[in-house]
């Protein structure tokens, strides 16, 4: 399986910060390896996501501060390629997008927006896939999910977190959680 | 195709406007008929969300205030059965849960909570399946999504809404949209 990061792009630190958390937990449960935030610090976010890999499991990074530019660049000299998730993009269910990814064999920077992006992200010198989940506007948090369960074929839901303390025991009914 | 329809439980105003307004705009782009906000008003989060139907497209309603006992209540009566997105519930990748929802060919009203949710939501009074998108903590927005998508096997993202004035056209690179 790919090796995936998750750039998150826009944050506006008060009022995007639940959504980001959702981004950041999103990419977490779903098998991403971490995620940056890029061009900005945020500490108290930083916190809540240490604390929940701290608890459930890892490996899971956050990194912030890194300004976007310097994070594509970077992804790509080592080969990655990097998927912009964006309403206007190729669609994953009309396209043939997703089996061009997967065929590259290579590890994937997704960049997810908040407000409205720099045309640049749609340009050949940082995007090479623009992936549209529904050409429908809606969110990032589930742009991202929705991705991210196609690339992992819904292998990412059976994941076992290490170092976990906690886990939870499916049920039909109520709560379990088992400590570790 | 079942009809979808979603309950938004434990909404709080001011905390939750944008991921409520994510989870709607969800809900919509991913082939749900409707969201029904629970137990409160929210005329600004209404507003948005009939305002993104009327230039996007619909049908999709907006519904809110109904006491959530009642819009569960009468969804049963209605012979719909209700699906709760919880963490704790059956594992979506590795039960058969999907199956058995499907199968049942009936209309689906599907419970997404905010904050702690009453123990109720997991009883046989309240749900027919607690359904988790993976164990882990992460955002009702990303688990709505997925649920969807994996419900209507894609055929979600190729529906064209009804009475749109706009419309994108997926581009490989760069952004077009068209006024109908």
């Amino acid at each position: 399986m790919p090796k995936v990061v998750v750039l998150r792009w826009g944050h506006r630190p008060r009022r995007d910060a639940r959504l980001t958390t959702h981004v950041a937990l999103t990419a977490r449960a779903l098998g991403a390896s971490g995620l940056i935030l890029a061009n900005i610090e945020d500490e108290k976010i930083k916190e809540t996501i240490e604390k929940v890999t701290k608890n459930w499991g890892g490996p899971f990074f956050f990194e912030m501060g890194t300004p976007w530019k310097e994070a594509v660049k970077d992804w790509k000299a080592k080969g990655g390629i990097v998927v912009h998730l964006t309403a206007y993009g190729e669609n994953i269910q009309t396209s043939d997008m997703l089996q061009r990814i997967k065929e590259s064999g290579k590890d994937i920077l997704v960049i997810v927006g908040s407000q409205k992006v720099p045309r640049e992200f749609f340009s050949e010198a940082f995007s090479d896939f623009n992936v549209a989940v529904g050409n429908q506007p809606h969110s990032e948090c589930a742009s991202l999910a929705v991705f991210l369960d196609r690339l992992f074929e819904g292998e990412e839901l059976k994941k076992s977190f290490e170092n976990a303390k906690v886990r939870i025991i499916p049920q039909k009914r109520g709560k379990k959680i088992a400590s570790l």
